[in-house]
């Protein structure tokens, strides 16, 4: 068992034309917080798990003393109206380790969703970063498989085409897979300034999804997580003399450390 | 030959619902102490070898003058009393070197304990350290595959549910995989700090499982390490300055050290 | 899908005893400076794509906002007298990542010129270093399949024999593996000074292939390209005080960077 | 091509009860200098190629111009007595780069031998070294597949039991499989202090075979590479203050240094 990475359903769900939103770890961890607050706002259920001997070596060790593989995660938001789009959101503690694992893991995944699923559009989520210096005002960038794709994103706030250098990941590969297998989609990047987790690049990705998406999403705990960043930003700045770094959390809504265990 | 991880019988066995305790190297050497001293103190005979190209390229220059690669290895301590679990102890030199290579060699550790071995419940045996400094007195943590687990270790001395982070290695993906398998088992953790061969953290889960598993259990060669570890801490405070470390012993009770030879 | 190296016709074409000339990433960009001057002055058209699970997990991120896959490319100029050899060009964004890709994909470009394009002599392109130092003049040095190869290049001022140690990665194995294959070919070098891109070298290799192929190549864009590496490199040396580097561009004739992105 | 270790004959030879003699780079070149000596001086003909996409993806550039992939190299002395064992020896450029690699070549290696050649003894040439300092006498340290070989080496010179640690790599690995092959072997370990090139432990080395296997071996060579090492060494203690080092050479007698060139 475990020398592939596999995909096995959680519960069986019967879809109505989905689209996928991958929301993974990555800079600024700007994916995985756009995808752990929607999952959280719209209570997603989890439909899937994808297993990987790709990724790290980890398992988490949970806080009800129990423990789980590390993994990626699809879950559930169904469409509020009849007919609508169902959302599947892909969420996880990690990507895989190697180029060969990055190929095998988010190639299973576009044919999941294209094979399985039966979806026919992706969303993938990442942080973009220019320069130096805190961003203040996060633009939205993004890329699209095919410039036809491009017309059905205007007038939402999104820069198209000034973004350049690479996607590195799940980001980027899934997109690239989708496009071989001609289905279309889009990445979403929100400005970053190498914050390890950058709330407020999150939420600006989250404002252009919920307008073209037609989604009202609750910003309140994203807020929170933006004053509490900044307030932690500052306490960084006095600390950088010592090298002293505060402890991390474990969850869906930020990036889980490695511990000094095995 | 050797494409593959593979098990070989040393010796053909009988065996009743065996458990199985798993010490392999790592944080603090906690596992392989503890499953080295269980195999010196109570005799255990090797019943099965493990060998793997996903180990490092290594082998063991024996005293006797010949060599073995390096290897996991299947002890077995039949049970004092009739019809009781029979323990299978498993330690080694080694662990794999990659992601790739700890799923395959956990995941057929893990086959081969429930399909050859029959057995139905895994112990595996880690280090966890929170913070800095010396561990006085080292506590005993645990993280399960299920929650309804937790309930068979109560009343001994074990932490549930405040261990955090990640547990990396067989430790946590042989658990994983058994959970897969709809085998039960426990990760127990001893308290450590940073030592290179912890023998009070081993000591402690010794002592937690002795209760548990209703052995009496010789602790007379591990406190000599305990007090030989204190003097070679002091020994090192005092060297610190100068760089100089001291000769490490390969055995089954310390991590082998690599050497200058190929 | 892209679980291995993976050849795809962008179209279909029909050649005539076609040549092959490789110029990918490697030191000093001479490589991907030589065929990218070439693709662009003869206007070459591209024939087919290789895609590899060895190549780093990236997408480039396109100047009209769509987003491709990191690839190898085949180029076709078509010859300019009736009869004569078709000259197929291979440019790309990466090379393998680990010598397993490597081998896997410089056979694939083998094979698939030799049994599918039906070519049977290859050149590669690479950069030579010898010492320290600025190149004035770049010398351009070769290394042939066998010694027989080399009279055919006799008089063309590249210096054979002279070149010592190894070579990594495309410019080497295409040709090792064209020699198990019983095709000839040669590797082609400049001389060069540690730039990252370094078109003096390029032109050097240029001059020598121009005379040999008997090509009339246009050196202006690459000669502005000599010109300008001449004021950016005065300019870093001003720089290197303060560690400030100029960003990069990403296109054909340049080595993409890899940017914050995932 | 080239997906796998393979083994390809360069002459179709018959050989009387072979016994193999390894000699690949490792610490101090011990191996290589002791088979490439020997090479030399009984004019041993290459009998077969090994190629491994394991090995780094490079290849050499020779003196004549042209180019050979890296190998392992299969070298027949016949031997002077009839009835007398045949001698192979084994050197090359490069080991395997990963744990999966050094499996695959090394099991290949001990399979073609035990196989095809018909085989039935391995020495394994390698360096050892204790501790700091220049070794003026070196000793010579062995170990062997099973503890009833030693008997066949006692009074040569040979100290056996008193290395200690891991043997990394060929040397190492092939006698691991030869045993499981039920093949006996010898690991041989001039004693060395992290010379790059330790002509002194290969003479050593070479002494204590020339014994046992009643070879009369000129060591003029080698003797002038020992006085050629000091005076470089000499030198280097001289030039250690501004960090340059002296350009290296290719050569079945050296070990090959990495260029900048791809």
């Amino acid at each position: 068992m475990m020398q592939k990475t596999t995909i096995i359903f959680n519960k069986k769900v019967k879809l109505n034309k989905p689209i996928l939103i991958v929301g993974l770890p990555g800079i600024g961890s700007v994916g995985k917080l756009v995808s752990g607050h929607l999952i959280k706002e719209f209570k997603a259920k989890r439909i899937a798990t994808l297993y990987s001997p790709h990724f790290p070596h980890q398992v988490v060790m949970r806080k009800n003393g129990s423990i789980r593989l590390v993994s990626n995660r699809f879950y559930l938001m169904k469409s509020q109206k009849a007919g609508g789009n169902d959302i599947v959101l892909l969420t996880g503690d990690v990507q895989a380790v190697t180029p060969e694992g990055q190929y095998e893991v988010n190639s299973s995944i576009v044919d999941f969703f294209v094979d399985t699923l039966k979806g026919d559009f992706i969303y993938t989520i990442g942080g973009y970063s220019i320069g130096e210096g805190i961003v203040a005002k996060p633009r939205v960038f993004a890329n699209v498989t095919r410039t036809e794709v491009i017309s059905e994103f205007k007038g939402h706030d999104i820069i198209f085409g000034k973004s350049r250098g690479l996607i590195w990941g799940s980001a980027g590969l899934i997109l690239a897979f989708a496009k071989i297998r001609k289905i279309d989609g889009i990445c979403i990047m929100g400005e970053t300034s190498f914050l390890e987790v950058d709330a407020s690049a999150a939420k600006a990705v989250l404002s252009v999804m919920a307008k073209k998406l037609n989604l009202k999403i609750d910003m309140t705990s994203m807020d929170a997580k933006i004053t509490k960043a900044a307030s932690a930003l500052h306490a960084l700045e006095r600390q950088m003399a010592t090298g002293y770094a505060p402890p991390g959390h474990e969850g869906e809504g930020n990036e889980s450390k490695p511990s000094y265990i095995r």
